[in-house]
């Protein structure tokens, strides 16, 4: 029921999901008058694999985490979480209130063993690849500790995603170990004595992009502000990219030719809006999709489940937790 | 002598300076024994507008600001800053160590009545104009108190740089009164009671690019890793576009004929390594040319330095200053 194009985007996304992973089954949780005429518009749709399951209350975009945890109790966020630990879902995929199904979601399934705080993650582009940034916003003050946490849950989640012996890094304004606040000072040292990470120091905001790292780690506020100005520096680009091309008629030419390439390369720029952010550390399964992610990007939500899933993701953070944590 | 490039790069900028400023006069201080032979190169300089004024100890890119506070009473550095205190010099540019520089500024020139800590600001590229965004590294932990000064000094210098009722904006993870951390919240009850700043509230990260704001605050933890990160970023796109630009023979003309529009703009987009940016809250003018800034970027910051002080932005901050902080 969230996002903000709701189920008009949801629905198609999932029936576009569905055509695409033949062994997927959906279960779309919310209001069935909204969404049956929606599901009606695609009369071939296989619906064994489509169920509808009814929740009556919607959690709007702008309620406080801690009030969605007092009420409705049969708001569609909590249904699809109520779902996935009776093990009647495997994963929930929600483009809803990113707090609140932050607070639901710890409410609900709880977190694993050791782990403070679930943190966001996603996968951003880099020079010659990509690499997971977290936490992206659910955690907004972090102590060393809770970096520790983030950096030990990204190693695992690298790892999952087929990088092996992931370097981890903490983001910083400098690399120098004399660098930077007292929480990331301590995260440090905590990390360097962490033998079983590979643990590469600090990388500073550019050395980011420059693939330096396969997991960055920094707090929600700092995380969260960073992915959201590289949108906006992307979509900057694109715009005066545009400008530029517009300015006489060989321009246009060579703007006609490039702008493909070009807003190829914005749609990965927008990696949350473009990928959907997993929340780790979570007994379970749980993607959030940007709330603007139009129906492409809901897929990648979907997608990005589906692998966890079949990466078994919430288990092998456990062990290695149990190992790294306890 | 600081910088990565040291006067090797910094003497020519300068006489490049001095050929575009025919009111310039410039005073190098260093170590005359490296400067002298540079300067040699180019016989027709006009010696009456650039001096040497010796200082037999430079500071190292990597040393600690206690340290240097505590030794070195003969660097460039403080040298140079003594020639502002005593009248000699009306600002002060430098390519070297941003924390020592920030040190001694301090320690030599002092802060203006009212201002706790001098903050570092620069001019970002926006989708239609440009914004003032501070504290770019200077001070990693800010109080709400510090925050709210950085605010009244950027919208002082935003208005000096011509912007009349500068949009003051606060950067946070959402825009909503209830989001970020504590300090930003309390900034924010701050700036919400200080009638004579136009202040609009919290911007994004994506809203900094959109160009919400003439002026956007944050700690220099934050302003620091945005900054480096966007740098990358633009990095990062610039080399994409070549790769893609260079996968076939129609698309290596597009290349050739789209690059160069790019790269200046990859240039506008390194905001600090092209233009400079200025120490905000002291009794003189300090400009930081960045560490790896080329020719052009020192020249930028020489600019930067002269606009200062024909604004007489000082004065102007210490009548605002008293107007709104004590």
């Amino acid at each position: 029921m969230g996002g903000d194009f709701g189920p008009h985007c949801i629905v198609p996304a999932c029936i576009a999901s569905l055509a695409e992973h033949p062994s997927l089954q959906l279960i779309l949780v919310g209001l069935p008058s909204v969404i049956e005429p929606l599901i009606a518009e695609h009369p071939s749709v296989d619906r064994s694999r489509l169920l509808v399951h009814p929740a009556s209350e919607v959690i709007a975009m702008d309620e406080r985490p801690a009030q969605v945890l007092r009420g409705k109790l049969d708001s569609s966020m909590r249904q699809a979480l109520e779902l996935v630990r009776s093990g009647a879902a495997q994963a929930c995929v929600s483009a809803g209130n990113t707090g609140a199904l932050m607070a639901l979601s710890r409410h609900v399934l709880k977190t694993l063993p050791g782990v403070d705080r679930p943190a966001m993650v996603t996968a951003i582009p880099t020079q010659h690849g990509s690499c997971l940034l977290l936490d992206l916003g659910a955690n907004i003050d972090c102590s060393a500790e809770h970096l520790y946490q983030f950096a030990v849950m990204g190693a695992v989640a690298a790892e999952a995603l087929g990088t092996s012996n992931p370097r981890v890094a903490l983001l910083n304004v400098g690399t120098e170990e004399i660098k930077g606040n007292q929480q990331v000072k301590l995260a440090a040292a905590l990390l360097r004595e962490a033998r079983a990470l590979n643990y590469v120091g600090f990388v500073e905001g550019d050395g980011l992009y420059r693939g330096e790292a396969d997991v960055v780690v920094c707090d929600g506020f700092v995380g969260n502000i960073v992915l959201k100005a590289s949108e906006g520096l992307a979509a900057m680009i694109v715009a005066r990219v545009e400008a530029l091309f517009r300015s006489g008629p060989a321009a246009r030419l060579v703007g006609w030719l490039a702008l493909p390439l070009l807003r190829r390369l914005q749609n990965e720029l927008r990696p949350a809006r473009h990928n959907g952010a997993s929340f780790l550390g979570l007994q379970g399964i749980v993607v959030k999709s940007h709330g603007s992610a139009g129906l492409e990007g809901f897929r990648m939500a979907i997608r990005r489940a589906l692998t966890e899933v079949g990466e078994n993701l919430p288990q092998r953070l456990h062990g290695r937790l149990e190992h790294l944590l306890l």
